[in-house]
């Protein structure tokens, strides 16, 4: 049973309330967009996730792409329900006006997206490689490449795809292997294979732009000599009409674990016409900077997951009957009572709740200070923003996926034996979430970002946005007599102070010895990731505490807030205290044995 | 890539060298199996398991279980693959001589399952539902019932079932609606309709021996009602020929995450003729006298898919070649190393192999409890390890199988991309393993068994065992100078601390208030387990080090213990301190919410 309702309060909470003292918000660029419009937009996009993607999560998982005769064709429904998202605008909501874009505020596009993945993560391959294409074009594009491909890319008429991988380049893209020699007439060659293209090929649109990674013949070896081009399905004349079919081939479909209605693809480029994306030899540093804003999309692919698998979770745990309440027999005239009364059951569902809000929270967070860095008229702002979006985005990315796949398998856990075959839909939350630790940089790979990049740049600088807001929260709230809110400001203070210890650890023994910062770094983004949403909770609590005080009429919105703020403090909060310890074991015991010996 | 050797040195380490002392071993009733012949049936084993059976994993889930007109097909190569094994006398490994069994140890058998597992999960269902069926026979049968059925079922000839869950009655049995009536010859006649049950229906086997929880007509209700009755598939006649088809019939195959090549049924019994095993009323009774082995043997399935999910990500992880080790260029040559060089890929194949280790010294050690409790002739012996395998039986069950989905996938996460590919035969593990969380008792229930029957049993005095072993090693080593050992076992003594305060608070909160209790279970179990499992890391790493100082020529086997103990001892051990603050968190923030507004 997959049941999903957007959770459209706990949204306008994170959008509108949680962070209004951020000092990301009050954008001169969003003027026009009130939060009743936001709000608007927000339940518009529910209904379009609820009533045009849900019903074809099953099916496109069941059925799968098809590839015949190198032509992949997407599950029944896909290409309707595409055709109905780009109508309504969807496809174009965060992009440059200038280009067809409605130019809202990322932050808003993100809780979009989370509902897209909560509805269908399949489904939303499609438009999001496209957004990716885009956002690597509008900022590395020329003005004729972009005249030519970005109005139709962002409607969504056209899709694209980021073609990075090859059968023996994934984590280590210096060493790709494909080439691109210039012709005569200004345009470049392209040759070689990738793997692992989402959407690269699809029968929703009428053309496909591929970004493609390749090497120039002059290009210095290893990262430095990636240049980033522009190879179309179909060339596109002078009057923006489908002309000969380019030389880029889909030559299979993956049989993957989930993720089935996304077609990935293995790709081969034969002689294709291209254009350079940006300066020869830059097109890593071309990806990249896009790379912020994908990664943090595929945190909010985990978090959707987390909130469908809660809610599947939640409605069978309401309505299955199994056991009677220790606490009594509140039922007593059934046979068994809902699941929900057992303590472990709870257990399992106030885990996949907290971890929704709790990256919720941290998500818009973070899409507050990504908007700001694009948007802010303050210097010292903008600055402060791009810092806090370097150092959260690995964050983002690792630990929502992560907690995604945890909160797939808590649902299968919920349902039982029932959970475990495929027409309950839960396991499908499960191998459709699992490549979101992977893809865009493994997890690894995040946490080897955060520690070995994202700590040290800038001296240090890009952690202070993080720390000083959680120093300010303390301080707020360090004479606070409320029992419960002042209990959760001590834990959140010493969980600080572990966090503090671990930072200081892993940068010093990380300067003598990158092994030790690279052994310490998923334990440290881990912690890392728990007290950012502590710091979400602790704040959600200490508003909805006030908010409470002064006589809501939603008290009880406000209550729920505070219980899920004690439980994640309560429970899942003092794991930080085990990755310290797990830190401070060094590397020597991960090192020591001999390759061989394994 | 699946691969897979039998890692029988580790197993001869487990099965001869680490509890040599725990007062378990020297059972007269297995003189005649020296250590020479016990380590000559692992290496038939393993044989068996890596040629016949690792062979059939992957086709067999692929191709899976067909359903065609009542009849159930097993994938191709199962049937001649089964007969290979009943031939080879694994079916009968450690059934009693008496009806055809070889009489060998369990702590053997569980090893030798081990193998099963880790080559093929799926085709280690049907012998292990067999074995479990002529546990609760060789237990509660009469005579004639025994001397009909066992010596078919214990050479493997027949198959056997255990038809316990309804569509309505999981883990809560009292509800259970199946019927039986007794007939005018002695004889019952059942009906109803069980599912999920597994090797329900199967072409390896000439008959099916179903087990079948049933009420009679004057049946108390709840689990004091429940019958148990032997149901064949077809009726035996005298000379034990086969006879009538019975009115048991598989209704349709579920459709599963993994475990593809075993048959899981939905059941309709249908007036079918049965005979009563054991008392009326007393069905779960007998059901749960065998239920300690059943869920020992499903622990064991999770260290199987540990093992192999160990074995091939390393196999991976020495060949995929990505990126450069941080401590300088070993192979300068080489565009890439093998990514066994990065910190955080040894992170996670230590983890995986510390799981391996910990879990198969874990199991062994209570395989030998088990195999004490029914042979010892020393009444405290037999005593002491009743309460052991009594206190490790939901540990077991529920650690293992944890830790197995976790360490498939760790397995995935090191394939990065080319995991999620279902052609890596990786993310089968993940799917495979995933089912051992939840039969047999959802890990939930195993949580619950330990904190409200196992702890409290017998004024608490389950836990001696456990504790009374971790207190004489800790003891035996209070002077040890050596600095890892003496390291690892002033944290072993600071865990262990943990686990006593953990014990103290469950056993007193969960006196007050139930759900108290309930509501630490699974952070009690885990830091239980994880405590256990440092003891034997503890134990094996002073054991090694006494080798090596007396100058073994196996010091590399040593050196490595040692290093896997420290690994667990740094890096997973402290994860104790976050179950112990989770615990001490109360169950609160747990029960607080209302049902309504989950």
């Amino acid at each position: 049973m997959q049941v999903y309702k957007a959770p459209l309060r706990d949204m306008r909470f994170a959008l509108h309330e949680l962070f209004a003292d951020d000092g990301y918000g009050n954008l001169a660029a969003f003027d026009e967009f009130t939060p009743d419009l936001l709000d608007a937009v927000l339940e518009e996009a529910a209904k379009m996730a609820q009533d045009l993607l849900l019903p074809l999560n099953i099916s496109g998982d069941v059925e799968g792409c098809q590839f015949d005769n190198g032509v992949v064709r997407t599950p029944a429904g896909f290409k309707h329900a595409y055709e109905q998202f780009c109508q309504g605008g969807w496809a174009a909501l965060a992009n440059d006006p200038q280009w067809g874009g409605q130019g809202l505020p990322e932050t808003l596009n993100k809780l979009v997206e989370e509902m897209l993945c909560s509805a269908n993560l399949s489904f939303s391959a499609y438009p999001g490689l496209t957004h990716g294409a885009t956002l690597a074009l509008e900022t590395h594009g020329s003005d004729e490449l972009k005249a030519k491909y970005l109005p139709n890319l962002i409607s969504g008429k056209w899709g694209g795809t980021m073609c990075l991988t090859e059968p023996h380049a994934g984590s280590d893209l210096g060493i790709l292997r494909t080439q691109a020699k210039a012709d005569s007439d200004g345009t470049y060659r392209v040759s070689g294979t990738k793997i692992f293209i989402s959407a690269g090929d699809q029968d929703l649109t009428e053309n496909i732009i591929h970004l493609v990674l390749a090497r120039l013949p002059d290009a210095p070896p290893g990262v430095k000599g990636i240049s980033m081009f522009l190879v179309p399905k179909y060339l596109v004349d002078e009057e923006n009409r489908i002309g000969a079919r380019n030389g880029a081939f889909a030559m299979r479909l993956e049989h993957k674990m989930g993720m089935r209605g996304a077609a990935t693809c293995e790709m081969r480029f034969d002689d294709a016409r291209g254009w350079l994306v940006g300066e020869a030899h830059r097109g890593l540093f071309a990806m990249f900077t896009m790379m912020n804003q994908e990664r943090l999309s595929v945190g909010i692919q985990g978090l959707g997951i987390i909130e469908a698998a809660y809610q599947s979770a939640t409605a069978y745990a309401k309505e299955r009957l199994q056991g009677r309440s220790l606490s009594g027999t509140p039922q007593p005239g059934q046979p068994a009572e809902p699941i929900i009364v057992h303590p472990d059951v709870r257990r399992m569902l106030m885990t996949m709740r907290v971890y929704a809000e709790g990256c919720r929270a941290l998500g818009v967070w973070t899409a507050r200070a990504l908007d700001a860095s694009e948007h802010s008229t303050d210097p010292e702002v903008k600055e402060r923003a791009t810092d806090f979006m370097a150092l959260m985005t690995p964050i983002v990315k690792a630990l929502f996926t992560d907690l995604g796949s945890e909160a797939a398998s808590l649902a299968i856990q919920t349902y039982g034996g029932h959970g475990y075959i495929v027409d309950s839909g839960v396991e499908q939350f499960a191998r459709d979430v699992r490549i979101t630790q992977i893809y865009e940089g493994t997890n690894g790979i995040q946490a080897l970002d955060l520690v070995g990049r994202k700590l040290p740049a800038n001296g240090g600088r890009n952690l202070r946005p993080l720390f000083h807001a959680i120093s300010c929260l303390l301080e707020d709230l360090s004479q606070e007599t409320e029992p419960q809110i002042g209990s959760m400001r001590d834990s959140l203070s010493e969980a600080f102070q572990a966090l503090r210890t671990a930072t200081d650890e892993v940068m010093r023994a990380g300067a003598q010895d990158p092994e030790e910062a690279a052994a310490a770094a998923s334990d440290y983004l881990r912690m890392a990731g728990l007290v950012a949403l502590g710091f979400c909770f602790l704040k959600s609590a200490a508003i909805a505490h006030k908010r409470i005080a002064s006589g809501t009429d939603e008290a009880d919105f406000y209550k729920a807030k505070i219980i899920s703020a004690r439980f994640f403090n309560d429970r899942i909060l003092p794991q930080v205290f085990a990755n310290l310890r797990a830190i401070k074991g060094g590397k020597q015991s991960t090192m020591a044995l001999d390759a061989a010996a394994f």
